[in-house]
């Protein structure tokens, strides 16, 4: 496949032409290097379970698939040039670029920091178009990337590392923002639902801060797992023994599952003023009496992602910490392989394309 | 009707004897007045809509009703006597009761001064029992209440303000409690669901901490009444292309309403980061897309009353702000049909018993 000649830097990444296809190298173009964009080599891609639904078109109409696809928004990789104007940046240095690659810039949401609230739609790193909404974006699955500075990360971290820190820039904010927000800390009992790729993240990260974790699981075999990332304790949750004896003792609990599945069992194993925060979008809607809620002064809240000051803060925290994704590095002509694992949940815990010797 | 002969000091309810009886004179004993207790000669007791659950058995059986019943935790009177070691009243004294009078003192919630949660459960004003779990309560459509000081409240109002005080006890710590916990202000904007009972006083107490105030009811003929009571706007919740143009404006509404009813509009009319405070319990469960908390950091919490430093608080809040109940005063002999006219939701706002003269 090759895109529409314009000019620009050219490149090259993997994609797909529509929701049934295998993914094909694809020769683009991007764009010249503006005054305050910087160029990266892109070394590493992750595979986030959200690009599978869009290469797929799984979440169509609510989110159409733009073909080709360029999937991938868990980048990481090495400047080779730099803007006459840029400053947070210089040649050489390792940058990584998330879920999206510019907004508005002028609203209430982006003066904030949390631009994927952006009021007009923040640029989405492919699938997308750019402010203009014509422009198409091409995602991480590919050897470069031309972003605004004010979009790409500052990563620190030691090379080896690189791969690991891909997934932080979706599955690690993702789950670091609530966490956060809900106070995750010293002395907070903290749960986590699934143990996939964002679920794995919630409980390095909750540790990190602080907190006693316990991870929830259909799967009794993936209580070593949870013990080895770090989990102080392991419920099954078909258990209903199990899940009786930890009634309303979680201050949080994070829940990561995207199939449907019942909520109510975690709303009652928090404690007082205790918060569900729901990541995962299954498809079908939760049902929850109110009472639930009330006796107790429990919360349900979601979370998406986070905005650019709060994701440099979780790499440096990660950086601080030691933390990584834990991942299985393939080269592209296995992503088809891999989202097939993926959706059976046959990974531990992340993909990872090696985009730096592809 | 007469209750068993125990020691005590005499005194005289109306009670009902069944879900299907009608309220009737009772004479029953308040316990003698120990030294940290203070009798209370009540002057007025508001009829809160779960008196009418609970006097029905319809909270049955998740709340098991007990007859003789005499309902009311909105009380307030005059305080008559007072223990050997009471040190928060003395004779003469204006005091207050809500919906608990006593509760373990021994776990985190009763430590914590939220005391509604009380891990063993605390002792109801009525249709409960003590502590003892023995000595059955009675409420507040009676002559006299035995309390101890720690469970009664300072009512610092001019006497000609007590009817409407009487119902914050309840009505108002409902609604001030989550309007507080999620930081309601000046520049914020509240919703308020329905406007009955608890409604208005979310208005009033929304109003006087500074926010812009909104009212979503259904009926269009309650927007002067919203305006009288000093809110900014009046939204017909039934009037799609009105939802449609406040969408993603608010950062609180409360939701008073407790008949069934969908409540994914007032999720579309949050903000970022907004909050819908659920307070009513209707029969059926809501059902929530995680989608649509995700896509803004959105939260539906649940609140439950408050404790009593908080339920001090607030009625110094409102003393300080002249916020009282917008009430309609009755003789005991018309409880009954001020039942069936809250039933009705034909009440402004709340029916207030006066025992003074009963």
């Amino acid at each position: 496949m090759t895109a529409p000649a314009t000019e620009g830097i050219a490149t090259r990444g993997f994609a797909v032409s529509g929701p049934e296809a295998t993914f094909e190298p694809f020769e683009f173009q991007r764009r010249e290097v503006g005054p305050k964009d910087i160029l990266i080599d892109i070394l590493y891609a992750g595979i986030c379970h959200s690009d599978i639904h869009q290469a797929r078109a799984e979440w169509e109409p609510l989110i159409p698939s733009l073909y080709p696809m360029v999937p991938g928004h868990e980048i990481v990789g090495r400047v080779t040039k730099v803007g006459s104007e840029v400053t947070k940046f210089k040649e050489g240095d390792f940058a990584g670029i998330g879920c999206f690659v510019d907004s508005c810039r002028e609203c209430g949401a982006c003066h904030h920091g949390v631009e994927q609230y952006c009021i007009k739609g923040s640029a989405q790193t492919y699938n997308s178009t750019e402010m203009d909404r014509t422009t198409p974006t091409f995602g991480g699955y590919s050897k470069h990337y031309v972003v605004d500075e004010a979009y790409a990360l500052n990563v620190n971290a030691p090379e080896e590392d690189l791969p690991g820190v891909a997934p932080l820039l979706c599955a690690g904010i993702t789950t670091y923002s609530p966490l956060k927000r809900w106070g995750v800390g010293p002395g907070k009992k903290v749960g986590v639902v699934g143990l996939g790729g964002l679920g794995h993240m919630a409980v390095k990260i909750a540790k990190a801060m602080g907190a006693e974790v316990t991870v929830f699981s259909t799967s009794p075999s993936k209580e070593a797992d949870a013990a080895k990332l770090g989990a102080d304790k392991f419920v099954v949750s078909r258990d209903a023994d199990a899940m009786g004896s930890i009634a309303g003792t979680f201050n949080v609990i994070i829940d990561t599952v995207s199939a449907d599945h019942d909520i109510n069992p975690y709303i009652s194993a928090l404690g007082l003023n205790g918060v569900l925060v729901v990541v995962g979008m299954p498809e079908k809607p939760a049902t929850v009496h109110q009472a639930s809620l009330i006796l107790g002064n429990k919360a349900i809240a979601g979370s998406l992602i986070g905005g650019i000051p709060e994701t440099q803060e979780m790499l440096d925290f990660c950086a601080k910490h030691g933390i990584t994704s834990d991942i299985e590095l393939i080269k592209p002509d296995y992503i088809d392989t891999a989202y097939d694992r993926t959706v059976k949940a046959d990974v531990r815990y992340r993909f990872v394309i090696d985009m730096a010797n592809a």
